[in-house]
């Protein structure tokens, strides 16, 4: 079984995983595309561990026929069964790896990612995501859940057919613990949402908008990581701490703005000439579970103080020793530039 | 120029560099080894900045006949001279992109990396390191003094020569800062520095550790982010918050304690099975000057609640999105059987 080990020289929880090392893929030289055989594909259901989502419009449970599928990932990094035993070993802390890790495969066609599938298709992808968090978040031992997306090699995909992953940890991932801070100092000095914030004043001064819809706002963050790195966030009207609590509507409007969002990506310059085609990751963040901010209402309903959002991260510069060593990211585009582009490009 | 900009969710500091853009090897696909031309070989002394420190046998200043040699990059991120035009943009923080950038060619010889050097080499660069931090942190606009290294092209190297980078920033980086929060508050609850005391632990557990000298601890940290990471530490007798307190014996048992433990990496099966040699990226952590912390007297002299330290971060794990969105390392190798394999390797 995996393990969760905290560092004490940064809190940060990691996992130990020593069964992910065998699975295809899992080494940067073993990372060629899968030609061939596709767990993912329709025909190829018994390859996979059973639905826990299914959307189809024929055929038995398992079998082809299916529009999206969610299934449990083949290869883990947790375990759904079991306690977390909490251990102290010595100054460290451990627990079990318990937890969920699920894939979401956005549609049967291998080739089609989401910025080509209609504005349909990416709803149910979308409303898969909720249902799945529904179920996940009813269980007390999970902190966090996790989607996120592994667009390309580069990005760490390691098959090619378009899915998303779905995590549950049973503690909250570093990174949300370093946003929840200043999010959280922040409430408590002013009384509103540190992301509602940034979604008005981003509306106002429009210079790093990539689009905006009724409920949404797409644009390159102020000190973006990357080259045409993109957050998409819900506007201060529909603050929403997690993203189960938006409604079909809000989930319809989401669709749009993604797709349009990613099919901006697509046609930029820089990954077309450089790379061959844009490869990112995309990462949804929402408010933990139990968190014990004496503004939150155990997390769940009412939360003030966070806000759900989108981060796209496109994959271009490489991860060196200043980024690992310093959390510098140094980006050789203006984000006011890259959203220029990304507005200008018709889709 | 370059700029910084603070990340308002984080407190990230970032630096938007547009001229990075058009260095060699900025992008991934470009990465290909510069063959027959280096800039960094004896004879090719013009095609750098000219030398800020430099130990020859024999030779004019900035033409061959030298043992170690310190220039400035020459494709900056940062710029030496100007203020820093601290300023505020909205809710958001800006400041110049002003620091230091420099390259330490750690040997004339083109092929030879610390772990094929002499201890006398080794301890050359380390004690190169020194005289440039002594220099650098008499400069008040800066923070921070950042020593790295990539080494290979996964780890970002864009030479084959091997040397480091040492910059100087205005802002403290967002890693450090990780770090130095739960130090603080370490020390203030037990009056001890945790550093000193996760040395103190390891090696009476021994579990993890590599190697162990008269002022040093080698060891795979408890919490490893990626498969034989390694930490590098002065021991509680030899606690010291920064780098340029070590003197020569000092600086000499460290130069053994490193090129040892690297030559155990670089004869790491994994590394040799899976990707023919050990890419890794190197970090010097030291404290940050004038932090403004209750327990420090202004950060030059004493400072009890923070110990300088090296990471070593073999780079063979993918970042995917899980990393990146949610600071979550899957590393597959427990770090007892890393360093259990690593005490074994007769070097």
């Amino acid at each position: 079984m995996s393990q969760f080990r905290q560092d004490l020289l940064t809190k940060r929880w990691i996992l130990i995983a020593p069964e992910r090392g065998n699975r295809p893929g899992a080494h940067f030289e073993e990372n060629k595309k899968i030609s061939g055989f596709c767990p993912f594909c329709p025909g190829s259901e018994d390859k996979t561990p059973p639905e826990l989502f299914v959307v189809r419009k024929s055929g038995w449970a398992n079998g082809p026929g299916w529009d999206i599928r969610v299934v449990s990932n083949k290869w883990p990094i947790l375990q759904i069964e079991g306690d977390l035993d909490r251990q102290a070993e010595g100054p460290y802390s451990t627990m079990h790896g318990i937890g969920a890790h699920e894939v979401i495969i956005e549609n049967p066609d291998h080739v089609k990612h989401i910025h080509q599938l209609s504005v349909e298709q990416t709803e149910l992808i979308l409303r898969a995501i909720k249902e799945r968090m529904v179920d996940l978040e009813k269980d007390s031992r999970f902190r966090y859940l996790l989607l996120y997306k592994n667009d390309g090699d580069t990005a760490g995909a390691s098959l090619e057919h378009s899915h998303l992953q779905l995590n549950a940890f049973p503690v909250i991932p570093s990174e949300v613990v370093l946003e929840l801070q200043p999010c959280s100092e922040y409430f408590i000095a002013h009384e509103r949402c540190l992301l509602c914030d940034i979604s008005d004043y981003e509306s106002k001064v429009s210079s790093r908008t990539i689009l905006e819809s009724i409920n949404y706002i797409s644009f390159c963050p102020f000190a973006s990581r990357v080259p045409y790195e993109v957050m998409i966030m819900p506007k201060r009207t529909y603050h929403r701490a997690f993203y189960t609590e938006m409604d079909n509507l809000q989930l319809n409007d989401l669709a749009q703005v993604l797709k349009i969002t990613l099919n901006k990506l697509h046609n930029i310059k820089y990954f077309l000439e450089k790379i061959g085609d844009l490869q990112y990751n995309l990462i949804l963040h929402i408010a933990p579970f139990f968190d014990h901010s004496p503004i939150s209402n155990n997390g769940r309903t009412v939360k003030l103080d966070y806000h759900w959002h989108i981060h796209i991260v496109p994959r271009i510069t490489k991860i060196a020793g200043l980024e690992w060593g310093a959390g510098i990211f140094v980006n050789p585009i203006f984000p006011e530039i890259a959203a220029q582009e990304l507005r200008e490009i018709k889709v």
